[in-house]
């Protein structure tokens, strides 16, 4: 029988190792979930691959797990952040779930010319990415950065990180011949970047200009679709 | 000046042709955009590309528009089909709207085994697509069809039509050498496909089996990522 439940702790996870649980995860587990003493809960923190354990104490406010046998290792996606400027809500939801699935490393949200928000929930944005990873059988959770202004970002870029920026008004070409290695993906905002912007993109060294097709897309499909021919070329998708 | 409001019409378009709008169309234009005679709207029918229209007669039930000149030449995306499990609402919304931007030319709702809707809104997802025409600045609305069962549609498969069947848990490989012409995809459903579905669609002498990363997709990233491989190797992102 294997665990019908899926929780990210941040708790070590290891052979008869106790995890203690808290009243918002003894709540879950106990109270929407219904599981009892003795029942299966599959486990990661996003060091220590998955882990099935068992439920040792079952409370209304509280209770424990202690973990059996590893069920799968811990897997890391490449080294590919995703920068993507935030637009309403429920997108850009959507787009870190995306992300999460698609393996990106790192989530990182740009201001850019064109972006109508000025902050985020950062925490909020974490939470989901947690959420997306339990969903989606992963081990790996990629942090979500704070809100970083786009021009600060490529003044401070680090050192040997390749950007990918996608251009939707360029008739640019695909990833042929990129190098391998850290790379950035940069989808554009609603409305697009400025023409200062992409002016400045274009002619960074570590840039390289890729077209998403012949057809406007969405800033939540422009990052799937992103991540796709990233992990098709260079990244894990062989 | 250009116009501000897109809008699918069911009527032929040229220069010169009037256009008469529906009660809901005025609604939409005069009441909730608030346009007035004399302001331009951007028409398409999914046939004669795009034009520029003004409004000659406004009214709070009805009113007509003519088309001055053409904004843009129609645009019919390569010969592909997205065949995908409907999921919940939201969700079975998004693969839409996402394979309309993704330029499918055919969306095929498929009945699988482990399908839980036994029936779907077809107008209601045709409108879905006309929405999404419109908001992505696409002249073309790839049509979507009721609800076929899989194994049916299989049976009937039309002469000549390949079939990119991703199966995420396979480790297949990807489209390197497939061959141009008409194309369908089918993503799996929740729950992936029974076994017994498998077998069947992997012995087919048209379907190809794909795999779409190491990672679990849910259905509406499956299907973005999924025409983006299709659309870098066989279609028109070039």
């Amino acid at each position: 029988m294997s665990a019908k439940v899926r929780l990210y702790v941040d708790h070590p996870l290891g052979a008869g190792q106790p995890v203690p649980l808290t009243r918002e995860q003894a709540h879950y587990l106990f109270g929407v979930m219904r599981l009892a003493q003795g029942d299966l809960v599959a486990l990661f923190n996003g060091r220590d691959g998955e882990w099935q354990a068992q439920v040792a104490e079952a409370g209304k406010r509280g209770g424990s797990l202690v973990c059996e046998t590893q069920s799968a290792g811990q897997a890391v996606p490449p080294d590919v952040w995703l920068l993507f400027a935030p637009i309403k809500k429920a997108r850009t939801d959507f787009i870190v779930e995306k992300a999460v699935e698609m393996g990106a490393r790192r989530i990182v949200p740009v201001q850019t010319d064109f972006t109508n928000s000025e902050r985020i929930r950062q925490d909020r944005l974490q939470a989901h990415a947690v959420e997306a990873a339990e969903q989606c059988g992963g081990t790996f959770v990629p942090e979500v950065a704070d809100l970083h202004r786009l021009d600060r970002l490529l003044a401070d870029w680090p050192e040997g990180r390749q950007l990918m920026f996608c251009d939707e008004a360029s008739a640019a070409g695909g990833l042929d011949g990129a190098p391998q290695g850290p790379w950035a993906i940069l989808v554009g905002p609603e409305g697009g970047f400025s023409q200062a912007e992409r002016d400045r993109l274009r002619a960074l060294p570590f840039a390289r200009t890729v077209s998403l097709g012949p057809r406007i897309l969405r800033a939540d499909t422009a990052a799937v679709a992103a991540l796709t021919l990233w992990q098709t070329t260079l990244g894990d998708w062989t």
